[in-house]
């Protein structure tokens, strides 16, 4: 069974890179050694390029295959956000960057579940993750949980869980701040989770692509940084949220390395390695964070609190995320559920329906504040309530 | 079976973009739909970025989630460009963008194969591919086949490959121009592939990842061109040979819509979708092609006649891509494989084993001649020479 230390036996089909073995000689041999193994070409793109000469220069080998664990460059300023920012006891060894979360959650999926194998899955959570974990043969194995932590924030997490858990349980996916709901969760609550994974042995999969995205004082917390938890757990980051350059598709995962290095196997047939543009574009934002990203997360602060006061519609005030996430199962009057989303794109605001997000929310619906400008948000919260109350 | 014309039994497990349904309403709304159903943000990055100002203007959507299937403004320059350069009766909707050749080449092994049936894989062949036909649960069959080419150029291909088919056998997988061989395969070989997947109803995954890097006066054919193969053909592309431009991780596939879309829903499980950043970067060299290309492919026969004449082991001349093949079992004077290998290493020239391109390239090794500059591709030779002739 593959439950932690265990991974799924698909990667024992797989090799890495065809040129690990020689690795440690290539190290050695340093700019001496000329490197005619690899099927790149010298020079750099030879049309113009809207890239600026320093950053060029900075990053000769931007536009060339990079190490498929990852650039040096970012990695190392990654280690370092990880250990202050997350709290997390790692080297840049414990780094992988990956074409956004969604790769990193994909092999995270495909690494740990063997076919039939089952992953507890806390809804509401992210679509994709269901599907990723039917392509690699396992069973999501749904737990509604957010929604239920603002109802009952003293929740028996440990107990309710077991409920769920089976022989077959093999990893369980977390996500705070969560997508849709907004919640956060706190020291207890994730200790707790923490525990029951230790207890029976699951493998963490703590998605923090909301990583930071915190409102009222709060804090975001890594499951990893728990005791004893850092082995057990694959954690994973995004530059699609606080970064805001979902357009570069690059994140980052952050495990014990042989770990990486067996999901690596995954990674390489898939895409080889995220874009090194990518990497080298991000060395600098991640090195000056702290001078900018506070003012964009105060910003969708504002944004929640627009939408919290405009919005006609019962909804718990989102901890975190850029989401509302609501029923409308008291605005129906009569209608169908996706008579009124219908509606609702009619009266010109798109919504994201909630089943989508879990089966048990199929009467909610999310919305994002922080795609649009203040002023057409306003103008959605105000087509919204229109078509909700059904005028 | 999922043979020409079915796909992979896998894909009906997995749905596509949670937004699809929506499109075509969202569409006609145009710029008055607010859309709050994705999760992005509306602001530019608001940290120093190295792009042209230019750039971030004529494309502004640079940072945010695109469409998966791609975006717009490549897919409608790459059509041309298919249109005119390889030949394929294609309009936009025939194009997805794809992290690499590499994802477009997984997407497609996945998607054709169901588990336990074969593909059979033209060799010398680019390593992971053997790797990717095993993630999907399928085998892949060796056929050894570009260098006995250079030996006879008549060889019946069509009687030949029909020794290995079987009726587990799916698809083919053919490479042209050839890494690691460097055979450009000429209309009369390739209209035998063709007629062989015709009648026997096999898929082709033809990658052509080295598009245009032909010498002599060859032509690049792409087997979708020839007649009624469009439908049963995924064709495979990237920016990482000629573009010189490994370092953005984009490619793209060509085939029917309804088989992109199809094939979509594995990658929007694996990464979501290619960069939208990398894919604005390349719209402008696309359409400039025919001003820079043929200098870069030019100075790459340069440097395989660098590597013809000087090279003092017996080869075949490279007709296309930048690699050499070449058996070095007339070398080993009493000494193992790996040990000259290990040699070479030592004396400073990294070369890849033949054995990752198929079982019976296990005396061969390849080198690239583009990936260094001529001077040390030059110290390169010497060094090699030295060490196969045993000195």
């Amino acid at each position: 069974m593959p439950r932690f230390p265990h991974l799924s036996s698909r990667l024992e089909r797989l090799t890495g890179s065809v040129f690990e073995k020689f690795l440690p000689k290539m190290r050695q041999k340093g700019g001496d050694l000329v490197r005619l193994h690899i099927g790149d070409s010298y020079l750099p793109p030879t049309y113009p390029l809207p890239l600026a000469d320093e950053f060029m220069q900075k990053h000769p080998f931007f536009n060339r295959y990079g190490n498929t664990l990852g650039v040096e460059e970012l990695r190392a300023a990654l280690a370092e956000k990880v250990r202050r920012d997350n709290r997390l006891p790692v080297s840049p060894d414990h780094i992988m960057p990956t074409a956004g979360a969604c790769n990193a959650l994909n092999i995270s999926a495909a690494g740990l579940l063997d076919p039939g194998e089952e992953a507890l899955v806390l809804t509401p959570a992210w679509p994709f993750f269901f599907g990723m974990v039917k392509a690699a043969d396992g069973l999501p194995v749904e737990v509604p949980f957010y929604t239920r932590l603002y109802e009952n924030p003293q929740l028996d997490i440990f107990s309710y869980l077991e409920q769920f858990i089976s022989p077959r349980t093999a990893a369980l996916y977390l996500n705070t701040p969560n997508n849709p709901s907004g919640k956060v969760l706190n020291r207890a609550q994730l200790q707790q989770i923490c525990d029951f994974a230790r207890e029976h042995r699951l493998w963490l999969i703590s998605d923090e692509a909301y990583d930071g995205m915190v409102f009222d004082g709060r804090e975001h917390l890594s499951a990893a940084a728990f005791p004893e938890m850092f082995p057990q757990t694959l954690s994973v980051f995004t530059f699609s949220k606080v970064y805001m350059f979902a357009g570069l598709r690059l994140g980052y995962l952050v495990a014990e390395h042989p770990v990486l290095k067996n999901l690596n196997k995954l990674m390489v047939h898939q895409l080889y390695s995220p874009s090194p543009l990518a990497q080298y574009l991000m060395v600098a934002p991640v090195k000056t964070r702290r001078e900018w990203s506070a003012a964009f997360v105060e910003h969708c602060r504002e944004l929640r609190d627009l939408v919290t006061q405009n919005l006609r519609v019962p909804h718990h005030t989102p901890e975190g995320t850029y989401f509302t996430f609501f029923s409308i199962r008291g605005c129906l009057n009569g209608r169908e559920y996706w008579e009124v989303i219908d509606q609702c794109l009619d009266a010109g605001v798109s919504v994201a329906p909630g089943n989508d997000f879990g089966k048990d929310y199929g009467d909610y619906i999310r919305i994002c504040f922080a795609g649009e400008s203040p002023g057409r948000l306003n103008i959605a919260l105000e087509r919204l309530n229109r078509v909700l109350a059904g005028r």
